[in-house]
């Protein structure tokens, strides 16, 4: 592609051709992700509102500030139907195990579904929750918000088109100090049972997943090791490490902390060139995009887009367009055995293949 | 330390406190990295001069370019004697089975010794060959230019005045396309018997030993994976993955390939915030250090340096200081185990204590 057509169109949705509808979203959960980024993004959006919030903790739509929100349900109502007629689909965004159950109700009420990852706390619990979404035939896309990032795309396309030759190796890491933003010792990422996994499943499905789609391949084999010093996370994985062969003999090295700085970066080393996504992970961060042929490089950055924005217009427009998702349930599915392979290799200390 | 301080010192040589005196050396091996790298770096150096040429092709100092070289003799020749009274030291720098051989005949005739690295085929042999010199009370330095480039040693200092805070995870890469610049298939890196590995142990060496230099840590534990894919690396590890466990919880992950664009990087990231070498392990690239602290960034960039002057420079300054080089035998010992031990765990799948 021309450098003007690359410049140029850096931002454009690639994905977008009808400019009008809306979705009518309950948010599943209230947590502070769904407040603070899920709802916000909705407000900027262009295919959607939200219009139900369904949690434990909230009885009056007043209570959220900042939207146009009709109903506020508890969990219980929601799966009675109640004020479903206010509604089209659901963003679920609870503890990760609770998302089938949550997925079982929008689709036995026939609502479309986006549902945060990592899916669920194990493939088999993921795989049902395809299934149930399937069976109902309702929509199911999981909230892969890098994939929409203007970043992510535009390396895509580079990648695609052999800008720097043939994909050899990948780096990638994400952390952050979890304990700093959640509501104590109590919280859910800490519990296996709700979360399937604290570190690994929660952040180190980023990189993996990212590179999943930059390279539009999938992972065949998987080893890794996870370790805890902290306290606070006895007993669950505040680090990890992992290694992931792809096809073609690409290999994803890299590793992520729930006890670090904020900092987030994936790196595509080719035969010609690499190209490196800066701060790829984290929504509120300037994205860039690092691009070297030849040696020569180039550091684009651009006009930042909200990545929920992003995402929730994509989900959107696929319903609006009847077009499936791309990041479908069987894709998420693929990452959960693939995090699961890391848990168990960290377990033996042996390699698993995929 | 002071900003001022950090800019205004950042390319002075922190280990030299002597102005005078030269240090005459006997380049053993006459490669391409002898003509090419080292004997230029030479001819700038404060404290070095080359006065013999060891190889088995060049029998005509007059035959080397650009040096006041005094001296052409064979291997045979060498061991024997022949004009140790021109040479005070020398580099070895034949193919990596060879450096015992020579380490031998170098200490028997009393002379200090520079050598590259990997020391040698196996720890085994590395072990013998700083025994050799020990008993033969030579001085013994493993060459790793990294060491003494600015950018390394400023990145040490920031990270024991823990500009950072505590380092947790490391990443690391190394690519080249091996293929290109050498002297074709028999190449003696692609014979294991000469190399003891073609890419883990030529250029996983560099990842490895950088970061053990900054954190002031060896690794305790290590796993990792070879591949080969193209018909030249029959045979061989033409690409290689590894994971170091070190102390204190911190991780070193990576690859390295021979069959891929020129690219090297090592990422520290911390509590507080993260460094960046950028390009720090070719010699003849514009190396860079990214320096992060609570999210607010500073890249700086500097009068390079060229490593291997330095590297030379810091020998020569070490015996006329009578003072022991901090990268020695053990140093270089150290770097072979762990390679081992990822060759190891290539070949078992499971991790290895070291």
């Amino acid at each position: 592609m021309s450098l003007e057509e690359f410049l140029g169109g850096f931002t454009e949705r690639d994905w977008q051709h009808r400019e009008e509808g809306t979705v009518r979203l309950a948010m599943v959960g209230m947590g502070w992700w769904t407040r603070e980024e899920a709802i916000p993004a909705i407000e900027g959006s262009d295919f959607c509102e939200t219009t139900v919030a369904v949690s434990g903790s909230i009885s009056d739509p007043r209570e959220v500030e900042g939207t146009d929100l009709e109903y506020a349900i508890d969990y219980e109502a929601f799966a009675d139907g109640e004020a479903s007629g206010a509604y089209d689909a659901v963003y679920v965004a609870t503890p990760n195990a609770l998302h089938l159950e949550h997925v079982r109700s929008a689709a036995k009420l026939g609502k479309d579904v986006i549902c945060e990852k990592p899916m669920e706390v194990s493939a088999e619990r993921a795989r049902e929750l395809t299934a149930v979404c399937e069976r109902a035939g309702v929509t199911l896309m999981i909230a892969y918000r890098v994939q929409t990032d203007p970043a992510t795309r535009r390396a895509r396309d580079l990648l695609r088109e052999g800008v720097i030759g043939e994909p050899v190796s990948v780096h990638g890491g994400m952390t952050d100090d979890m304990l700093s933003f959640v509501d104590g010792p109590d919280h859910w990422r800490l519990d296996p049972d709700l979360s399937g996994g604290t570190t690994m499943n929660d952040i180190g499905i980023y990189p993996l997943n990212t590179t999943r789609f930059l390279l539009d391949r999938d992972p065949i084999s998987a080893s890794g090791r996870t370790w805890s010093e902290s306290p606070e996370f006895e007993g669950v994985d505040e680090h990890a490490s992992f290694e992931f062969g792809f096809e073609d003999g690409i290999v994803l090295t890299g590793s992520v902390s729930h006890s670090a700085c904020e900092e987030s970066h994936l790196r595509v080393v080719g035969t010609e060139g690499q190209l490196l996504l800066d701060r790829p992970f984290f929504p509120g961060r300037s994205r860039e995009l690092l691009v070297e042929r030849e040696g020569t490089r180039s550091t684009v950055t651009f006009d930042q887009r909200d990545q929920m924005r992003e995402e929730f217009d994509y989900f959107a427009h696929c319903l609006l367009t009847d077009t499936e998702p791309a990041p479908d349930g069987e894709h998420g599915v693929l990452d959960i055995r693939a995090i699961e392979a890391v848990y168990e290799a960290a377990e033996t200390g042996k390699r698993v293949e995929l």
